[in-house]
């Protein structure tokens, strides 16, 4: 299998390069950017030393199988449009084929949706709920960070009905989820020994979270808040997710719902549903999400907390997962690390 | 004024004799601490190398106007006491005099309290909700660090009835408010970019929270669930609070709400009601709280946001506050630094 | 006394706002950016938003006694001029009049310096080297943060005769100084948990150290490698010094030294010589500098460690010590601030 | 080939055990701890949990090829010499086995060695220098963290007779270089944002670093400095070596001091010789060590900076390395990982 990245030189693209180049069954044979056209790989980013790769401005697309792109919203979609027509698979990484109502992207992304037809097609590459889908896709929209932790967290209470329609939840995330565009805000002075919520108006997660949310329980009057708020790691997202129990839906407490959890996910190579709270380090450099199913002993609220690398299962990662899928091949492969400790 | 600090060798009681130290109306006369009993203050703190004194085992009582205790909770109740017998004003920053219910000391933190007929009599030095009681008062429990953002940033809607029962506080707390003594938890490797959840079945800051805000609205069945998380910063809490609106409570939307907020706290000198998302870094070793008041637009649903620095307004600044206060000193004294910026 | 700030928006600019602000004995009158001119001072740094200022594009020098300017390096140059004309008093924080030697200006910065008359009449701000000269200056310039570390971690072995002309000055930074200017190496997620020495070929702070050395032993010819190194610290320096002793100089060891040290700088405010190793946390947003001297028992080679705070001793807080004496004040006054730790 | 670790819980053994699992050529089959006998290694440590091992008090070396061992020093030897008797090769992490002069262990280490025979036998296991020894070795002293840095870093102009014998090493390592016991000088608000030299006296490392540069050129008598700074990363050490060139012995001069860098390490298959200062966090994960080397222009001094992730290359990647030789499997087998970055 023949692999493309298109914009390599943001966090997503290079995570993507890092991954495939160990990934035993592909070849990573293109990489393109924009900035750093003409320059190699190696020049660019020092610890991809290995992987001897020129970045060129636009792919070169021969004999590729699946081509991922790792550009901004908008610009996304205008790029991928060509690749499929010319019959090569595609996981995008960006936002544009996430939301299944065009007017969504009027309203968040402030731009007119390039393809509205292909957002019909597209599968939301969150494998743990749309494996089938996934395996037969020619077009992946992969799933925002944000969205993996709360949706993943929130799903099986969600599908079983324990819950009724309010949801608070509250994600805390490092900072190269902001990416490599340079700002004051992820300046390293003003970064370190800080944490600030932010998107209080409204978060382009948001839209997505609800819509994956709903499709599990159509007849559900979804009312979700959504808070993201950074704070001085590099790389992982915890999210804590609030919400009400259905009056005698959960039974065995605490314990049942864990072993509702449990049942959900079983199977699940890159799940853990964990008995003490986890912490976004024991993720580190994996493609582990681990969840924490709670009630408070003294409201009856679930408190769900879930956490992964937003870099790796939030983001390249489960890309890669989704690219096995699409290509036939083991689910894990190249996904294997233990996260790195400490 | 002279003042003795007893048990300084914890971060709390550090902060104390830092602040008092530079304080222009004080004179800081006496420390202790017991496996530092015998060593000058200088030689095991070295940034408080211009204060002169050794730390004792016992505090030397004599002239003395007010004795801190920064002893953890059972041990502070019983070694303020005698300071209390003998007419000398007393700041408790440990836990064991905020709670009304002597009962609750044993759901909470272990013990049988040695002076229930003190819990009735101490105040809850919480300058901005109890001023005049702390000005009459010689036993002010200092609050809790988490306590502080949440009743802070709840008491307004609160007291003004706008919001429902249903409270959510999702607090992000540095690693000093877990103190100096060692722990594998707070250990740098393992503290080092990594945020988790922790206390889900209860934390023991709970009952402050809900006692103090029951007080501001008696007929309200407060229904708090309150999950504190450790983050790798050295100083900082925030509180991400989450509340329903009472109908037809609110009126002006956001901006009426800010308003209500900046009418309740004009003129305190500690808090900044702000239009933007405030951040922790931005209070750093200042006695600032900066509060946040913000409507979902979605939901309609309140998230107040506070911050500031734990071992300041979260503590030590917060406790010379209520001494200026029990002393007839200005308010602001000693406490008008600026935050630190970056 | 007033004084104006000359380009506040950077991190020494900020800083020399903050300071000032709380300075008992001057006022704070104006401050200059160039982005952000027109705007509150509040309201683009949030922890200075008890200073009432606005800033402008120009300096109102109308009643000012003393100005600051902060502006980088040529630039200040320029803008410094017509305030001397005017006949206020001038610190310059940047590099333009530390040099006697115009030549260096052209060799290390790139410009020909526009008023080398002023090189020779201005004062190298070492207030522990040239307090006399300081004080009747009308023209000093502020040195550099590493050269501050270096030439006070070295000056009195230099002075004394104690070493030969071979000299190694390791010097770790925080990343604060690098500024406030955005740039991929200061980013957070490539800045943190990582470092590494820079400017291996000349860094522009050698012409400065060697300058201030050789004045001290006119006669040595003095041989300096200098590498600067950036770690993932926001606030200190600390500088690592190797140097040979000269044959039969140093009398009674290690000891010996460390007296001479205490001798050398007997009754200075801001130095400390300490006995055990200095830590960056020590000197957290105050005055001071640490000073460590030590030999190592096996070569009989000096390793002398100095530590302090860049942004104050190393840059605001050394200026504001100039202005005192420059303006007949207190020396210490405005700087007393203890380390906040931790 | 199945492999035992003796003592895993401290982070070498911890790192060992997440590197031998994913090793394809080897099966980890015991794992021993002391306070943590009887738990389920998952238990202790959740990164780990893919590794289906109990924990036990002594080894269970029933078909074991090789063992590491992870003790502190002085138990480690004594834990290593049954083992041997078993006719088992032996990794040793610890120092115990590094220095040929026995009474070099009652300097250092305050101890007498137990098996002063052995030192002779031990091959130190740097794979760079020690190749083929190390390929017939049962016993192998892995070398420390700091002195892999040093000694690779300087022994190619020490080999080659470039420089003269003195040596100054200044080296900055990440917290988890000090272990996973508990101190309050790792304790997360007193190491962060923090950087300090130690050991100015003299440090364990140093007999390490001078024997085997001396074994390089016996001739010549070498005089080391070496001081360790410890500063706020996680992992990483970074050396800053300074060395004078010998008259006339580099040709060529900075390029053609590279080029014989590249020399002595060609084929090597961790080593880079770069062109641009090397960054710690370049290396993290992986088994690689950057190294440039550079001349001052202005004093002609060799400035050699090296940098590797000290868990890694500077302990368990680099043991796992020596059992590759040991064993007869690829050299890079289950090392391959690239850095994770950022």
């Amino acid at each position: 299998m023949k692999i493309a990245i298109i914009n390599v030189t943001g966090y997503t693209g290079m995570e993507l390069a890092r991954l495939l180049h160990q990934h035993p069954g592909v070849e990573l044979t293109s990489v393109t950017g924009r900035a750093a056209a003409g320059k190699k790989l190696a020049d660019v980013f020092p610890h991809l030393g290995d992987i001897k790769l020129a970045i060129t401005a636009e792919p070169e697309l021969e004999d590729v199988d699946l081509v991922f792109s790792a550009l901004p919203h908008k610009a996304s979609a205008e790029a991928v449009m060509p690749v499929l027509d010319r019959g090569i698979k595609v996981i995008d990484v960006s936002a544009d084929f996430r939301l299944k109502d065009a007017a969504e992207y009027e309203r968040w992304y402030d731009f007119t949706h390039p393809a509205p037809e292909l957002l019909r097609e597209a599968v939301y590459g969150l494998v743990e709920l749309n494996r089938p889908q996934i395996a037969c896709a020619r077009l992946v929209a992969n799933p925002g960070c944000y969205p993996t932790t709360a949706i993943l967290a929130l799903a099986p209470a969600v599908k079983a009905g324990l819950i009724g329609p309010d949801i608070i939840i509250d994600s805390k995330s490092g900072i190269s989820g902001a990416g490599r565009t340079l700002n004051l805000t992820t300046h390293y002075p003003e970064a370190v020994d800080n944490v600030a919520a932010y998107a209080l108006g409204g978060h382009r997660h948001l839209p997505e979270i609800t819509q994956e949310l709903k499709a599990l329980a159509p007849s559900l009057s979804l009312s979700v808040t959504f808070v993201p708020h950074m704070g001085p790691m590099t790389r992982g997202i915890l999210s804590s997710c609030y919400a009400w129990p259905e009056a005698g839906k959960i039974s065995g407490g605490e314990r049942g719902l864990r072993q509702l959890y449990r049942e959900f996910y079983r199977g699940e190579p890159f799940i853990k549903v964990v008995d003490v709270p986890p912490q976004t380090k024991q993720t580190w450099g994996s493609n582990l999400c681990l969840i924490h199913p709670t009630i408070d002993p003294r409201t009856g609220r679930l408190g769900i907390i879930s956490c992964l690398d937003n870099l790796v299962k939030g983001a390249a990662g489960q890309a890669i997962h989704n690219m096995n899928l699409m290509c036939g091949l083991p689910e894990t492969m190249g996904l294997e690390a233990l996260p790195i400790y400490p």
